[in-house]
């Protein structure tokens, strides 16, 4: 395996626990655009495995299956760009699990990180942020789908980012674009 | 009307001329999740306008009842941020249009920019169009879907964005990716 540059940096899609539009927990489907664009933007910043976070097993099996077809199937001769972007693509079930496959790939813990729509005491900024994880280290980016992560994943969480400071206080980036935008913001 | 901070920047994304894999000129088709997903975009970074450009006259209708649903039918009421970010989205049939358009609600013919996989002999860097942009000149952002802008429009183009450089030569964002990142490399 050829060691790549940012490849002490992980990213997670979680699905469950988020929140919806009431502000109740729920978990979220998976959206097989969601799974193609951030794979396609791992690869351009070189992450080192995006993890697809859902503990539905038929959901999995979505995913798993969408794997296949672009990895070995008709897909991988149709469209190697795509099975490039897919071949760091992996679904666990729960964070804790990504946090324990990361270890073993990695022989170090994670430290989390996430972003929220709103700014904590400890949020740190994104200069900051790109001289932590210009270290030995090993880093998860966590980032909710649906109406973002439960609080309890933000509190627990090693880092918190800043907001992405858009120009007019409007802060509703799909979480696709937000990644783009963050990944840039950190590893270029 | 509220004079924005960087309205007198536009942004146009290109359904014709386009190449398809076959490095054959064609028309794409509109995705509405492009629309939906730039749209929020272009309100995050406060973009004038965002053109969506096709010559087919049923994308079109179906680019504008998409636009109606959103803006007054139900789904105003439903997801009013959605609403907020759809406001500044037109349809146009071509670049021309959308030249005459800027031209007509600003006063100026905008300077168009575009971006292209390839780096040319003109190609800036974000830092040197960032200060281009801090002016009083207008600015049209030319964005290609499927597998990139025909060649004329980059030739014709004022400015020439370098490509996005990820950390090891892949280079296939989407566009609504790539999109998200220049306005954030360009405008914060």
């Amino acid at each position: 395996m050829i060691e790549k540059k940012n490849s002490n940096i992980h990213l997670a899609l979680v699905h469950f626990p988020v929140y919806n539009k009431h502000y109740e927990i729920v978990t979220s489907s998976v959206t097989t655009l969601d799974v193609h664009d951030i794979s396609r933007i791992c690869k351009t910043y070189d992450i080192n495995s995006f993890y697809v976070v859902t503990p539905l097993r038929t959901q999995q099996l979505l995913v798993d299956r969408m794997l296949k077809h672009w990895l070995a199937g008709f897909g991988a001769e149709y469209n190697p760009t795509r099975r490039e972007a897919l071949m760091q693509t992996v679904v666990q079930p729960n964070i804790e699990k990504v946090v324990e496959d990361v270890q073993k790939l990695r022989g170090k813990k994670p430290q989390t990180v996430v972003t929220d729509a709103r700014t904590f005491p400890n949020s740190v900024d994104y200069p900051t942020m790109r001289e932590k994880i210009a270290s030995d280290c090993e880093f998860l980016l966590i980032f909710g789908t649906a109406w973002g992560l439960e609080k309890g994943i933000i509190r627990r969480a090693d880092h918190i980012l800043m907001p992405i400071d858009g120009k007019n206080g409007y802060n509703h980036l799909p979480v696709r674009s937000a990644i783009a935008i963050i990944l840039d913001r950190l590893l270029t």
